[in-house]
């Protein structure tokens, strides 16, 4: 199961790549998470130790420049596309109750005329991790789906869209599952976060229409509260929790049939 | 005045930069906004009619092509570093209620060694902006300080960081802030959005010592419930009008003095 999530900045996409592969693993799948956000959390979110000395692959520069086979301080044109990458989920993840995390840095837009090595070896990791491992794989990311190849995107089985009760968030859905279709990934569904009440309930699905709905998750004060306080805020709130369980639920069944 | 806006995405940095270039507009300064977010959004927040039709100069091919002298369709791994932008801004820009707004598209982050035509030409366009322009210039930009170099960097008179009640933003202001340091920009000061309470501004100053704070915007409901009926938001909330304009008086103190 190969799961990526996306949506605009602030939506909540981290909270729920966090709930997912808690569930996940709680069900007792091995998963491994992946945070390729630019706003960077996945670790914090998942209570690591240390979270914020976590150094992303994206800036593993002697890494990158092997694996490329790139030279320092040379401002070579020239690097390999294909790089060795099978051995770096096992290598750079850490591992925390029972989830494997992998921070991978954000996959640059471009496609049509960005070449840099880090990007490479990214696009690369990203297509060995969604198609050759066993695992299930929960992705945050923040964009970057429209380059990812027509191969690595068919072993999507899901591309969750994160939208909040705002016009903006409900743009970038709409954004997001055009360039999802020009890589020929259809399977898309949304999240509804921060819901205060019926009426922003109303206003995503009637701005959604075409789209699968997998659930809302409530607008909780009590997240906030724990967040600030410096406590482990994910699991903080129980109405939260169980919105999660219930898109956890859905997506089985979705994904299975 | 040259003020660019960061922040973790979701914050409310597009919220800022329309109501800071209002407040410029009604104080009888020639303002442009420039849209350099990849959650684009100006242009709604601002109240252009078809808003969602503008093109980003990052996605203007043959513009990109003809200024860069790259080769349509080719890979082409040379083109000019320094292409001519002093007249994009005036033929390329939208004109709503006195505002002049470019949408740039989103730079990419880089700098050691992201190559592509098309981040050669926002980079030129953003130094003209900042450096060779005579008018206040409003930037919101969701990252990319880093690759500003520091002639450009310089040009900025505040670099203003919006945050809201939660650690992941204080930390992107954190990291911010390093970028910042790296390229020589040290006029920095941060906002607090969507503030509830007492606690939640201690939370905030006590996470940013050593940052001037310019001020904090309260979350109002007012305005969620104006957004989802597809009124104009930015102005429905007197409370937030009113902590935007003392922010800016703060901002006309700081950059004068």
């Amino acid at each position: 199961m190969k799961i990526a999530i996306s949506g605009k900045g602030g939506v909540g996409k981290t909270l729920l790549a966090s709930l997912l592969a808690q569930t996940f693993n709680k069900s007792g799948y091995r998963v491994i998470a992946i945070d390729a956000d630019p706003d960077a959390n996945l670790a914090v979110t998942l209570g690591l130790p240390d979270a914020g000395k976590v150094t992303p692959i994206s800036e593993m520069k002697e890494l990158i420049e092997e694996r490329t086979e790139t030279q320092s301080g040379k401002r070579n044109p020239y690097f390999k596309l294909n790089p060795r990458v099978d051995d770096i989920p096992n290598r750079y993840s850490l591992k925390h109750n029972g989830i494997r995390l992998l921070v991978m840095g954000p996959l640059k837009k471009g496609g049509s005329g960005c070449y840099c090595p880090e990007n490479a070896l990214l696009v690369a990791l990203l297509a060995h991790l969604l198609v050759a491992r066993d695992e299930v794989v929960v992705l945050d990311m923040a964009a970057g789906i429209e380059h990812l190849g027509r191969g690595t995107a068919r072993a999507v089985d899901k591309l969750i869209v994160v939208v909040e009760p705002g016009r903006n968030s409900l743009e970038t859905a709409h954004r997001i599952a055009r360039l999802a279709k020009d890589i020929g990934l259809e399977n898309i569904a949304v999240v509804g976060n921060k819901v205060h009440n019926q009426r922003e309930r109303e206003f995503i699905t009637s701005g959604l229409t075409g789209f699968e709905l997998l659930g809302f998750i409530p607008y909780d004060q009590t997240m906030m509260d724990a967040d600030i306080s410096g406590k482990s805020f994910v699991n903080a709130s129980p109405s939260i929790t169980s919105a999660v369980n219930g898109i956890y639920q859905k997506l089985m069944i979705a994904v299975k049939t």
